[in-house]
Parts: C-alpha cells; structure tokens; sequence
C-alpha cells in the first residue's frame, strides 16, 4: 500500500515524539467521559439519543396497546362516515389533578391578598362594565364570579344567552357551502327598510335621533355610551393599579404559580392528552379549523405569488391603462418601460417586499410622503382597492388566495382593509370594489384598520379637525345602518365584516397626554397626532353606539386593535378597557398586573412571532409559550405572509416555526389553533361546526374532541385553573366584606363560585 | 350617556383619591421616555420601526435609482430569452476591502505563529493525502498553497485539471431533460465487458488480482490505499493537534478575527451586495438551484403525504398480500383490521411518526429489537424497499416526491437508502427495487447510508466477525466493477449513487479505542461495536481500492458520514482525514483547530437545524450562522421532513426558518444555496448549468450572479479571505524554513501565493 514517509517540509514541532501518549491519553478520556454519561447513580445529563428514543417509545407502545384494548371492548360501531357515533370513554375526562391546601394558599400575607384582590376585581368590573357597553363578548366564567360579587352592574348582552346551537352534535366538521353568492343580483327593494332617522356627531360621538332632522333634543335615541369623565377616571385607576408595588408583586407571583402549575400538569398528563389525541379517529392537526386572526389583506399572498400574477397581468392586458402620470393615461407595458423593466426581467429581488413592508398598510405614510419611484407604482397598481383600475388586479389576487383557502379547507382568514378616514365615500369604494369583482368567501372575513394618520392629512390640510377624521369613518356606518338603501353595496359588504382594528408604529413618541384638559375631537386641530388611548376611545365610543343602534337587526362589531406591540405599557390598558382581543400584546411581558388582568378576562392575543422577530423582538425570546403555559388565550397569526414567510402555506409556516423553536406538543399547536377560532369573528354557526354544538360552554363540555383534537384533559385543567383563579380572589374580596358587613348593603350574599355548584 | 357611579361592592384601597396624580405622573413619565428614545445626543437604542424603515427606504431608492441609471446608459440590449447577453458593468466587482498590516499581522507572537502554523499545515497534507488517495475532491485553492510548501506529494488526480466545461457561458440554467429513462430496455449486452479480475478482502480491506483464480500474489493489482499504521499515525498527530494548547487559542484567534471581519464586510458592502442582487434581471432566491445534500429517503415525503398515501392506497389495493404474519400472508385490509383501524381513521397521530424517527434510519435496531406492533408494519409496508411487497409503495410515494421536486424545477436532492451489511444480496435487491419500480430522476441522486449496528448483528450470530459485514458491503461493487454482467441492475442503479454515509447514534459510549493492538476485522468477534473511527476507516480504505480500480472508465464514490452531530469530538478527526464533507460538524463550535482545519480545507457540512433543534442543540444556539460568517462550506438540508417539516415544501421551510431566526441577508441564503450545490454529488456537466460553465474555477471567476443570484463581492470576499489566511500560515512555515535551509533539501523555492499571481 502507498504510504507518504516524511513531510515534503519540516513540520517538527515540540510535539514530535509524543503524539501516540497524547492521543491515547485523549482517547481514554473521551471513552471514560462517555462511560460517565451513563453512570449509574446520575440522571444522564445528555443520555443517548437512543435511550430517550427508547424510553419513549416503550411509552408510545403501552399508549397504543391501551388504545387498541379500549377500542377492542370499548368497541367503535360505525356507520359509512359515521364516525360521530364512536363512544366516549370515560378515562378521557380522569387526569391527575394538582391541588394546594392550607391557609395563604397564594403565597402573601392575607392582607396583602385582599388588597390586591379588590384592585384586580375593581380593574375587572370596569373591563366588564366598558365590554357589555359596546355589547363585545366577556368572558362568561368571569363574569359569572363577578355577577356573584354583587348585581350586575348594568342589565347587558352578555347576560343574554347565546343562541341555542343550529348544530347536531353528530353534525360533520364542515358548515353547508353558501350556494348563492352573497353579491350576485342583490335588488336593494330586500334590503331593510328606511327607519327615518337621522344622525350628528357631537364631541366626537355620534347621536341620533328619531326626526329626520337632528334639532330636537327630545328626539334623541337613548343609545349608551361611556361618558369621558367616567372613562378618563376609569383610565387613571388602572394606570395606578399596574404600577402599585404589593398588587404588582401579587400578579407577578400567580403567574409565576400558573407556570410552574402548567409544568406539573403536563408532567402528570402529558402521555394521557397524546393517548386522548391519538384515539380520536381521522383528526389530526392538519385537519382542524385554524383563523389566521391576523394578517393584512395588502400583504395576505407570498412573494411568489404576487410575481407570477404581475407576470400574468403582462401577457394578458399590456395595453390596459392602469395609471395616471402626469395627468396622462399609461399602459401596464408603459409602466414597465418607464422602468426600462420587462415582465421576464421581475424578481422578487426588484419587488422588494421585504424592504418596506410599511407601504402597506401600518404606516401608510409612506404612500404619501414619496413620490414612488419604479416598485412604488406597480404597487398601486396590483395591491391597492381604489387605484385607476379600480383595484381590478388587487381583487383578482385576493379571489385567488381565496381559492387557496377553500381548497385548503380548514384554514381562514381575517384580512384587513384599511378605512383611512381621509374623505367620506372610502366606505363606498372599498364596498364598491368588494361587490363588483366578487371578492367574497367562506373562509375569510373583513376587519377594518384604521391607520392613525391624522397628524399626516392634518398637515396636508386634507383635514380640519379630529372629529371630520371620525365623521368621515363612521357616519356612512350610521347612514347605512339607518336606511341600509342608501348605500346598497356598503349594506352588502358590512355583512362580512366582523369589526375595527387600530394600526399604526407604536412605538413613535406621543406628545400628549389624554386627559379632562385634552381639547375635545372638534377643538383637536393642531398638527401632533392624539394619542393611542384618544383614538381607541372615540373609535370605542362610537361603535358601541352603532352597536346598540344595529339591534335592529344587524349584527354588531367588535374591536380588535395592534396593542401592545411596542412603544409605552398604557396602550394596554386602552385595550385592556375597550377592545374584545388585541394583535401582539408583546409589552404584556413586562407588566405583570396587565398579564395577569389579561388572564383572567381571557382577552384574545392573537400573536405573530415572525413579524415581531423582523422589528422587534428575536424569536427565541418572544413571550408566547409563556403566556400559553400561563392560559392566556394566544393564538398565531401571520400578520403579514408577503414579507415574511416563504412558502406557500404561510399559516403552517408560522406554526411550524413555532412548534419547532418552542418544542410545542401536539397538544399545544391544537389548542392554539382551538383559540384562534373562538377569538375570531366567525359566526356562531360556524363556530359550532368547527368546534363542536357547545363550543360556547365553559369546562370539557365545551370541547368536541372529535373536531379540535384537544383532549377534554387540556380544557378541564385551563378552566378549572381559571376557575381556582377566580375563586381566590372573589373569596378574598368577599371574606373582608364579611367583616364590615354593617357599614356595607350593596353586598349581595349569593354562594360563592365553585361550592356554589 | 349611561354611566356607573359605584361599584357593587366596597373597593375602597389605599390609593383611593389618588388614582389621577399618580396616572398623571405616570403618563408623563411615558412622554419623557418616548421623547428621551429619539434624544439628538444619543443613538435611538430602539428608535421607531418608522424611522428605521425611512432610513432603509432612503438607501433602497438610491440603489433603485442607480440602477435605473445604469440600465439606461449601461445598456441592456436583450433577444427575445436573451437575458444573458447583458453586459457586465465593472462596478459589480469592486467593494470595500479590510486590510491589516505592520508586523506580527496575526495577533500571536512570531514564534507561536511558526508552531502553530506548522502544525496547520500538517493536518492540512495529511487530509490532501487520503483524500487524493481515495479520489475525492479537495479544495483547490488549499492544494495549490500546500503545493507551493514543496514537491506534490504523490501525484494524484485532484492536481489533473477538471475537464473542459461542457457548457455554453449563455447557456439555459436548465439541462437538457434525458428523454429516456435510464432503466428502460437496458441490454445487459451494451455493458462494459468482464475485465476478468477476481477479488478477495484481506485484514478488512479488498485486493484485487488479474486472474480469475486469487491465489498468486504476483498477479495483485496495484491499488492504493492507506496503511494501517500510517492511519493510526497520522490519527494521532491530529488529536495531538486539536489540543495543542497554543494551537487551540492561534486557532480561536483566527476563527474571532473571520468572524469579525465578515462583520466589517458586511457594514461596508452590505447595500453593493443588495445591489447587484437586484440588477439581475428574473433571478431570485425562488428560482436559484438548491440540493437537500442530506436527507433520508425512508422520510422524505411529509406526514401529510404519507398519510394520503397510504389511505389511497387502501381503497385501491384492499386485496394485496403486504405482510406476513406468522407464516401467512395479510391482505392491506387484513392488517388494518388487526389493528382495530379503517383507513379513514388514520391521523397523523396515530402514524405517530414524530415519537420515533429511529426505527427510519439512524438507528434501524429499533427494527430488530422489537416485535413491533400496530403502527410500525404500516411502516414495514409503506416505507421499506425491502418486504413482501417488494418496496412497491415506498417506490411509487418516492416517485410522487420526486415528481414534485420536477414541477418545483429548481429543487433537489440526494436520499440515502441503506444498506445494512447483514447478507450479500442487500445491494442486488435495492438495485431490483429501483430497476424495478423505475424509481429515478433528474433532480434526485442516492447515497447510501450503512448503519453501524455490527454488535446487533454479532450478538443474533447474524455475523461472525466484521470483516463478514466488510464483505457484504464490498464485494458486490468489486464484482459489478470487474464484470457489470454480473449485477445487471446494480451496474445501473450505482450509476446514479454518489457516495457512502455512516450512521448511527454518535452519542452512545465507544467502548474500544482504534489502535494498532486493535483486533483486525476478521479477528474481531466479539460482541461490542467497533469505535466510530474503525468503522470509517475501513469503509473508507474500501473505498479508495474501489475507486481506483473504476477509473476503468465508471464514476468514483465519495465519502459523506454523519459526522459530529453528538458524542466524542474525535469523531470530527476520522471526518477530517478521510470525507470529502459531512453531515451536521455540530461539535465544531466546541472545536476550534478542527474548526479552522476544516474552514482552510474549505469541507463541505450539511447542516440541519431543525433536526438538531429536537435531538441535541435549541435552535438559536445552532452554530451554522457563526460558520457561516467565517466562511465555512456550510450548507442546509433537511435531514427528516417527515418528522421535522410541516408544509409541502420542507427544504424552503428550512430556508425560511433560518433566515428568520438569524436574520440571514437574501444574499446570504444564495450563498447557501450556492454551497449546497457545490458540495453535492451532482454532475460537473448539471453543475456547469446550474451555477455557470466556470463553476470550478476559483474566485469571483468562477461565480455567474445570473445563475446563483450570488454577487461576485460576496465570491470574492470569501477566496481572497480564505487565500489571505492560507498565506499567512504558509508564509510563517515557509519563513522559518528560509533560517535553517542548510538542514533541509525538500523546499520548493517557488514563489508563493498571492504575490506569486
């Protein structure tokens, strides 16, 4: 055999000689560390890969074994798609429970206890008080431990109760296809009648009255919204309450508890919820209801996307007009020209999306500060609704994702479209642009975003105060909801559209504080924008008025603003106070009293770690398995696909991420997928198919295993969690009233909670 | 307005009447910070995403605008697919350059230079030794460096000039399809014809002799391969080496200093690199080549795909006998009925693929160890070329995978299938399986995986020793080498398998070390594992033989083991000496000569994060991004879609995920890309396509942008650093060299590198 005696060069080096000791030396060593690894008397640190394999495999077999045993006498009779009819084992619902006994259950001293739990109720009854005003969903086990601290404080919606289910419990997963389609030969002669009503806003509320003519006062309609003084006292009560040292270290020590509590329940459970998921036939995580609860429609298709359908556009309507420069028609062939671009040369490189995401929708801004040079235009061009072509390819694009969406299934969507409130027929257009091409589906319904621009238009003089801003948005709402003839396609369009979300960087500077002294909408005509909390209470305001005025019939709205994402902590409590669930929540992380508030109201947070990783907090660091552990009711959403994700499933891109980084469990992905449903704005029906016929029922019940693929284990411990939660701090509360029954009436003696059933 | 002026229940706190001043304070304090945030004397720490999104937006507009400029006056005068005949502006290559100089330019005292270059340097020949001995490919550059240190030491192919591009400079980025399939009509009569060698395995390793008869020494070919004492000998300079403790902190000197001068490179050409990328016309990320360098073909498909898979299959073939239980044969409806399923109640959870990878590949013991049970014949049936079905399925789900990866175009990949080594016609059946089932395709190349389970084996009596499972591995290549008649099928099917890979648990304790009092393969009887390094060398020297002895006129095989993915560091040594490149290098990051050894020799690693993610190392701590910055050949591949992956398309998921996790530049996932090609078994004539006919030169030379979507700069940036730090070593070792010149006759005097050019 050939063999290379000595170095072309003098490599001699003080090692020379003694390389054999020093390698068998090494040698030994390794092989001793490896012994050590698996040293009898120490749990190994980094065991083999095999052992842990087989480990849990042994685990996995004894699973299957029970499974093919129960199934063997449990027996599964079944009709040809009759897989409903498969008995329920009682073994499903038994779990190891984890459960503390003795006094100070919580860790502080009882006084403490008390202290805090009057701050954290009082922050709850005004969530409570401002949600039921608006008629948004409160959570009902809350509400129930709060109703029983006392009358309800307003007779309210959420006190009503739901609907009776429309769905068999042994109904298929899917809702019967809508056959007709909601925008073909609509004749306005169906549409509800005119009531003669008129409306006027006054200090930036809208008011209506029965008279066609708002004079009288005596014609007013008595619609209820919050009083700003109130609101602004409410406010400073919850700023206090998150900054209080005994409440914040009280909060911050329960959800300390819920994660620890999380931890035990998973180590006792956890092969019991995988046993539960994988008896139940045919479902799996691929085949659940998942709402992508977040995500722009400006943004909603990928990359690729959105290049092959420009390149389409090319091939097939060169010579249409497709904008205006210089007050002259131009051609799409000419757009491309003039930038000495042809459809071929396109790359998602030249696109460029990922350069400035905020074009888009956020920070709209941009559009009007530049004058867009070369992508700029194609970007009016294919993904604006109200352009020369009256948003023709943007719609286009959007019915094709919407195809996706349908063949996919179970996934939908909520895309935003965005209301600037810039000039009073933007509702019409976009209704307009909905109702002409069709865009309409099953799988996906509307949010409204208002981006909070008002200092932008304001300077360009487009606007003479902040209350125009608020006329221009809402008064098209009041007028069609009054006589729905009067703007037929907005009457049309509004159906699928489930409410408002507020956009914009949080994390610019605000000038102002909002207070009693803040110049009400009319008077606000200087150049600084308001502040969050401004706009999120004048929004509020009015949709909770429009809410009560659409009883007529209609349904009502919701509010679902970007909170949380950045900038200061307050804009938390706003949404704490007015809005149903928030997008991000990311600063949740850093105030424990909000967190924990957040908690028990169980206020969705619908989260996209891909889009906060690109601005502004890295993956691995984002709060989400933390919150979920604790119970807080996350999901994921994309927020934004054409900047961030890759593939062409960017919903399982997200999740996938997810799972991968945070090591979710089966069980976990299902029940973030399981909450992104119940905070979307999906109707009830469909809900229900989803879901399960008692999705809106709290504990197991509520849960159909057979549709969600989350073990009833999983859904019994959040809600007897939160119900332990509740308990403890209504039981505090109450226990001190004991004392000073006497000086107190307003008590009202109801058994408490959990004993009181 | 309603309003509610007490609460339900005496709240009273401490707070109470200081609720406003405190919000007040508070809120002001929110003002001061949010102002304090954009100081003018400060760096905004996180200033809003709006002005950072300016900022970019200004640079991208400049770039635009240059670019627009360009085409303008640069001139693109196209023909109809003409892309390629754009003109190349000079700008493309100029960038900003770090250059350090004075003295001592490296950090480290001269003399320490000196020793620890030398000892670079030795590692650097012993690797050019084995790999020139067994045929594989060594970096280019490195050789020519080493070469110029003195005489070749043997002459060897690696210094054989690469044959002439067969591929046009403006040639498509698409090879010509080949219209007919390799496996059809093959007649075993336009086989090359027998050479009438006969071969016989001596001490592990096979020798080959002209005669049929293998009795007279005299007639031995002469076929070179390392000997056994060298090996050992050169194994132990290198342990010797890596710690070595002045080599060890040369080494991390040197690997800080790449890391923060590609940081330096970044901050200065970071917009040219964006730049160029978007000048090309029609290239992006999307449409550039990427191979999967590392995957496992019994996992390549996605859950969802196998589950599709086998429920189709199901409906179509309830009445094939799959299996056999017990002596007699199960139809496919036989054995869901054992298993208590209907295909429609099968779920991903119940395949329950994620709970054990083990039983695919890796760590096929699991096969044997247990009898298994419900789910894992499926596995069996569905994913295994060799039952009683003949791999029929698993050959049709490959072909589904592989006609994806057509439509995709620009994706591929290489799949290892195993072979155990346990009988001699393991090679002829998968070859029959692949004949068979017409299992090929353009995109996709095999290698094979032997797994090293020889103590299974021994321990059944399956072997006698390990030169019996040497045997099992080798001789059907010498005879199908010597005579293709021999092994119809398996003649055609290795023409499309690149390469051997090693697998196995590298975790699990070694209990032997390779020496030279280690037992020879035929007296090595017992029941223990031969040690990682034992296990390689063997295949290795097998290898080499085999490979000279196809220079007849066949292609010659590489070695690529999974390699320092977990257990002893060493592992990384064997890797080093005798692999062309390898899987994972995990451990590298623990490693710093090996590290910088393998950088300077410019080895190939497939890396897989996501895998690594669940078995050894959470994702963000992964090293890939830190190779990467340095400039090793890094690469990323998927290793196990079907446990790992989620959407339809895993490689770009695995993209997606890296680039947002680390925050990868679009530049430095072509890089990648680029990479994966390069170190891939793909043919020199599919790689002149793919990346440009001058792929295999060196520098920016041999980069085409239009193909790789790569910017020359990047290109450059990496040879010249790679050339500055093999000439700072180099340079040290030759200096020392110039003292005592008298003592030593074997240095070349020729010039050396970079000045040398």
């Amino acid at each position: 055999s050939h063999t290379l005696k000595h170095f072309p060069i003098n490599l001699r080096t003080s090692m020379d000689g003694k390389y054999k000791e020093i390698a068998e030396e090494l040698f030994t060593r390794s092989l001793t560390e490896s012994e050590m690894r698996t040293a009898p008397y120490e749990f190994p640190e980094d065991s083999p890969i095999e052992q842990l394999e087989e480990r849990r495999q042994r685990l996995e077999r004894q699973i299957s074994q029970d499974i093919k045993f129960m199934n063997e006498l449990g027996g599964v009779d079944r009709t040809d798609d009759g897989w409903m009819k498969e008995r329920v084992l009682p073994m499903e619902r038994e779990y190891q429970r984890v459960s503390i006994s003795g006094e100070e259950k919580c860790g502080v001293p009882f006084t403490d206890l008390v202290d805090a739990a009057k701050c954290v109720v009082k922050a709850l009854f005004i969530r409570e008080k401002y949600i039921a005003l608006s008629i948004q969903n409160f959570c009902k086990t809350t509400a129930r431990e709060l109703g029983e601290l006392g009358e309800k404080p307003l007779d309210l919606r959420i006190y009503e109760e739901i609907p009776e289910t429309p769905v068999d419990a042994d109904a298929p997963v899917h809702p019967p296809v809508s056959e007709t389609h909601p925008y073909e030969n609509q004749d306005t002669k169906n549409m509800p009648a005119d009531t003669g009503y008129s409306c006027k806003m006054v200090d930036g509320v809208m008011h209506v009255y029965t008279k066609k003519s708002p004079m009288e006062k005596s014609t007013e309609l008595d619609l209820p919204y919050p009083d700003l003084k109130e609101y602004i006292a409410d406010m400073n009560v919850m700023m206090a309450l998150i900054i209080n040292g005994p409440v914040k270290s009280f909060c911050y020590r329960r959800l300390q508890y819920l994660s620890s509590k999380f931890q035990m329940h998973i180590l006792l459970n956890e092969m019991k919820e995988l046993a539960a998921q994988k008896k139940v036939p045919h479902r799996d995580f691929y085949n659940i209801r998942k709402v992508d609860t977040h995500i722009h429609a400006s943004s909603c298709m990928n990359q690729k996307h959105l290049l092959r359908f420009i390149k389409r556009a090319m091939k097939k309507y060169p010579g249409e007009i497709v904008h205006m420069e210089h007050g002259r028609g131009q051609t799409l062939m000419e757009v491309f020209e003039s930038m000495n671009l042809t459809a071929f040369d396109l790359s998602v490189d030249t696109l460029d999306m990922h350069a400035d995401r905020n074009t888009f929708h956020r920070f709209d801004k941009f559009n009007a500060k530049y004058n867009p040079i070369g992508e700029s235009i194609l970007r009016e061009i294919f993904i604006k609704t109200d352009n020369h072509i009256e948003g023709k390819y943007f719609g286009h694009m959007i019915k094709e994702v919407m195809a996706d969406l349908e063949e996919s299934k179970y996934q939908n969507v909520e895309l935003r479209l965005s209301i600037y409130g810039r000039s009073r027929d933007e509702w019409d257009k976009l209704a307009q642009w909905a109702v002409k091409h069709q865009v309409y589906s099953d799988n996906v319904r509307w949010l409204i975003q208002v981006p909070r621009l008002f200092d932008v238009y304001r300077t360009k003089k487009q606007l003479a105060n902040f209350q125009e801003m608020m006329e221009n948005i809402f008064m098209p709402l009041f007028e069609v909801t009054i006589n729905p003839r009067s703007h037929p396609e907005l009457h049309l369009f509004l159906q699928h559209v489930v409410g408002f979300d507020s956009v914009d960087d949080e994390s610019k500077p605000e000038h102002h504080i909002f207070n009693m002294d803040s110049p009400l909408p009319a008077d606000w005509t200087e150049e600084d924008n308001p502040p969050y909390s401004y706009y999120l209470y004048y929004t509020y305001a009015n949709m909770a008025v429009l809410n009560h005025l659409r009883r007529r019939g209609f349904h009502t709205f919701v509010l679902r603003p970007h909170c949380g994402e950045a900038g200061p902590v307050h804009h938390l409590v706003s949404g704490f106070m007015l809005s149903e669930n928030i997008s991000h929540g990311l600063l949740l992380r850093k105030a424990p009293v909000l967190q924990y508030l957040y908690y028990l109201a169980q206020i969705g947070i619908a989260m996209s770690p891909l889009s906060n990783n690109s601005l502004f907090l890295s993956y691995h660091r984002n709060p989400l398995p933390e919150y979920l552990s604790r119970g807080l009711m996350v999901s994921l959403s994309t927020d934004d696909p054409l900047q961030f994700h890759f593939t062409k499933e960017p919903l399982m891109e997200e999740y996938s991420i997810a799972t991968q980084v945070w090591k979710l469990s089966s069980c976990d992905m299902c029940e973030l997928a399981r909450n992104s449903v119940l905070m979307s704005g999906f109707s009830h029906k469909a809900k229900s198919y989803w879901l399960g016929p008692k999705y809106s029922k709290e504990g197991p019940e509520s849960n159909d295993i057979r549709r969600t693929n989350v073990p009833d284990i999983r859904v019994a411990y959040r809600s007897e969690t939160l119900l332990e939660e509740l308990n403890l701090i209504t039981h505090a509360v109450r226990t001190k009233e004991l004392d000073n029954i006497d000086e107190e009436d307003t008590l009202s003696m109801a058994p408490i909670g959990a004993e009181g059933r």
